[in-house]
C-alpha cells in the first residue's frame, strides 16, 4: 500500500507529547521516523506510569511509526552521528528550551551547514523570541496566559483546565502542518528552512470566537459551565445514571422540547421564556426547572425522546463509555497491534481516512535503542565502530 | 515573498468554523482559496454577532486569505460553475452533512469524473460511516461524546466544556494536514483521493494521556479543577487580584516553595507532606493551606518570587490580559489590517514562525460575492453570461 509521506525522513529529538504527536501522526502517513532518544535513559515519558512489563503506555501511545535510537550528543562522536543523520534527512525537530541547540551544537545554522535542504521545527513553550522565551513552559502554563482556563469551569466559578492537554497537542499539530507546508516547498525549490513555533502561540491561534468577542465587542469570555453563550436551553443535564446535552437552539426546538419531551407546555406561556433573549436573561431559573425533570429519568430514557423530536442532543460520556460505544468502534478509532516487550497494545486509531494513502501501524513503539544498531549500519558504520560507540557510552 | 502553498488551489464549500480555520490557514500559507457560500444570505457565521459596520467579526476573523463566491449549487447552472471550478482545483473541501452531496450532485464520484487528481475532504460530525453518521453534530456534541467534557471541570462537579470550541478546531487542523498529506502524494504521483474526517474523532484522538491511563490501568480520568493528577502542588491559586499556577512538581521545587516563597518551612516537616505522594494523598488540606496564603497577595508579588525560586508558575489570564500581554505581542499573535467595508480589524497572527515562506495576510475576508464576478471572468464566462446568471439568482 502506498503511503502519502513514504518519501520523508525525519530526525525527531523531542520528548513527551507536543513534538512526538506531530511525528507520530507522520509515521503514520508513512515518513520514516527516526527517533533520538537521549543517552542514558531517554524519553522523560518511559518513567511514567502505567506500566506494561516495564514500557510506559504513554510513550507506547505516541510513539509507533518510529525507530528509535540511543545516543549521547553532549559527545563529539555522539554529535558527529547526529550530523551523519541529518545529512540525510528531510525534516529535524526538536524541543530544547530556546539556547540549548546552539550549546549543543545542533542550532538551525549548524544544521543548515550540514544540510542545506533542511525543514528544521523547534517546539518550545513560550517560542524563540519575546520576553519570556527563555522560560521553560508547559501545557498548563500555557492555558493560563492565552487565556483557555479563564474562559473553561462554572460560571462565576474558578478557572479549570481543559481536560486534555490542549497546548501541548496545539503545538504539535501546528507543527505537523507548518512542516508539511514547508515540505511542498521544499519539493518544489530544494529549499529547506526554520520554523518556529510555541505551545503559547499554537493553542491562542484557537481562541477565535473568543477574539471576534473581543476584537470586535470588547467581551471578555469567561467560564459558562456547559452552557451555549447566545442559544437557552443549550446545556448539559444530570440525567438519573450520568449526564446529557439539550441543544434547544432555536424557538421551534424549545417548542418541540416542552411539548414532546419534557410535556411542559405551560412553559411556552412563561413570560420569563417566551423568546431566546428572554430565556438567556433568565437562564438560571430555566436551568434548574429543567434540572428537576431531567434527573427523574435515565439518559437513554431522554436521548431517545430528544432524538425522536429532533433536538439536537447527546451524552456526556465518561471515557469508559466513549472507548465502548459502537460508533467509535464502527469508525476504528480504537485499534490493536503487538507490541514485541509488552505484547498487546490498545491505541487510538487514525482520525483522517484517506481512500489511497491510509494511516498504517508498520511498527510499535521502540523499546529504548532498539533500532541503533541498525540505522548506524545504514549510515555505513562498521560492526567495530558500532561496538567503540557503545564502549564509549555514545550509543 | 513566495508562500509554501503559492501553487496550491482550494474550493471550499465549507462554512462556520471547523472547515473555514483549515482553508484560513491554507490561504495563511499562500493557497488560492476560493470560498463558495450559498444562495442569497452565504456563511451562517456572517449573521453572527458582534458586527462592524454590518460585517460579522466572527466571519471575518476565519476567513481572510479567501477569495469569496456567492453560488445557488441547487439549480443546474449553480452546478455547472462549480464543476468549473472543481476543474482548476487541487482541492475540494465540504462540511453538508453525509448524504447531502449526493443529492446536490457534489459528491466525490462526481466530482473526481470531473477531476481525477481532486483531493476532495469532508468534514461531519460523526463521519461518514458508522451508527451515528446520519446525524447533525456540534462542537458541544462531540466534546460530549469523546469523554472531553467528562474530563473538565471541578473534582467531583459536573462535566463543563472547554473554553474553545476544541472539535471544531481539532477537525479542522486534521483536515489542514490530511490534506497537505494527500497534496504530496499527489506532487508526486498526480493521484488524489478522498478523505473523510469527523468532528468527533479529530478531538478523540488528542486524549493521548487519558488513554494511556485507560488502556494501560483501566482507570477513567475525571475532572480534577485546575490541578495536576500525579504531583502536588501543582494548581491554580487565588491571589488578591487573580489566579496563578504553581508547578511544585518535585521535591527540590517543594522545599524551595516553603521556604522560599510562603516562608512556611515547618509544612516541610508536616506528615501529611513529606513526600508527593503523601501530598497527593492529602492534596485537599495541601490546597486550603497555600490557599489561605495565596490570596493575601497580589499576582505579580507572587509571581516575583516564585520566578526567583525557580519553580515554575504563570499567571492565570482574563482574556484581555492575554491580548494586552508583551510577549504576545512581541510574538506577533495579534496583527491588524484594513477591511474594505468594516476598517481596520484585529486578528489573531500566525502561531508559526517560517524563516523562507512566512503566513501573511495577502487580502481580508471576502465580502458577500465579493469575487464572483472575478472568478467567472477567470472561467472565460463573458460578461452577457454572467449578467444572465444574476438575473436568474444563480449568483
Amino acid at each position: 500500500m502506498q503511503q502519502a509521506l513514504q518519501n520523508m525522513r525525519v530526525v525527531d529529538l523531542t520528548q513527551v507529547l507536543a513534538g512526538p504527536y506531530c511525528t507520530m501522526v507522520l509515521g503514520d502517513l508513512g515518513a520514516d521516523v527516526i527517533k533520538v532518544e537521549k543517552y542514558p535513559d531517554g524519553d522523560d515519558t518511559r518513567t511514567m506510569r502505567p506500566f506494561v512489563k516495564d514500557e510506559s503506555y504513554c510513550y507506547m501511545m505516541v510513539n509507533r511509526n518510529k525507530r528509535g535510537i540511543r545516543l549521547n550528543i553532549k559527545e563529539e562522536a555522539g554529535r558527529a552521528i547526529l550530523y551523519d543523520l541529518v545529512k540525510t534527512a528531510d525534516v529535524f525537530i526538536e524541543n530544547f528550551r530556546p539556547g540549548t541547540t546552539c550549546k549543543l551544537g545542533i542550532d538551525y545554522e549548524t544544521l543548515r551547514a550540514v544540510n542545506p535542504g533542511l525543514i528544521y521545527c523547534s517546539i518550545s513553550g513560550y517560542g524563540q523570541t519575546g520576553p519570556y522565551s527563555h522560560k521553560g513552559g508547559f501545557d498548563i502554563m500555557a492555558q493560563g496566559l492565552s487565556g483557555i482556563m479563564s474562559m473553561t469551569g462554572e460560571k462565576g466559578g474558578r478557572p479549570v483546565k481543559s481536560g486534555i492537554a490542549i497546548h501541548d497537542i496545539a503545538a504539535g499539530v501546528t507543527a505537523l502542518y507548518s512542516i508539511l507546508a514547508a515540505y511542498v516547498h521544499k519539493i518544489r525549490t530544494g529549499e529547506g528552512q526554520y520554523i518556529d513555533l510555541s505551545l503559547v502561540d499554537s493553542g491562542l491561534a484557537w481562541t477565535v470566537w473568543e477574539a471576534a468577542a473581543y476584537f470586535g465587542a470588547g467581551e471578555v469570555s469567561g467560564p459558562n459551565g456547559s452552557a451555549h453563550r447566545v442559544s437557552a436551553p443549550y446545556q448539559g443535564f444530570q440525567t438519573k445514571n450520568g449526564h446529557i446535552l439539550i441543544g434547544a437552539a432555536n424557538q421551534k426546538l424549545w417548542e418541540r422540547f416542552c411539548q414532546d419531551v419534557i410535556d411542559r407546555p405551560e412553559l411556552l406561556e412563561d413570560p420569563r421564556f417566551i423568546t431566546n433573549s428572554d430565556r438567556i436573561r433568565h437562564v438560571d431559573e430555566l436551568e434548574a426547572i429543567i434540572r428537576e425533570i431531567i434527573i427523574r429519568e435515565e439518559s437513554q430514557y431522554w436521548l431517545e425522546k430528544l432524538d425522536k423530536a429532533g433536538i439536537p442532543s447527546g451524552p456526556i460520556y465518561r471515557y469508559d463509555e466513549t472507548m465502548n460505544d459502537p460508533h467509535i468502534r464502527a469508525r476504528e478509532m480504537i485499534i490493536e497491534y503487538e507490541h514485541p516487550a509488552a505484547g498487546p497494545i490498545v491505541n487510538l486509531g487514525f482520525p483522517a481516512k484517506f481512500s489511497k494513502t491510509p494511516g498504517q501501524v508498520r511498527r510499535p513503539a521502540p523499546c529504548l535503542g532498539q533500532h541503533t544498531r541498525e540505522v548506524l549500519r545504514e549510515l555505513k558504520y562498521s560492526e567495530e565502530a558500532i561496538r567503540e560507540l557503545e564502549e564509549n557510552q555514545i550509543i
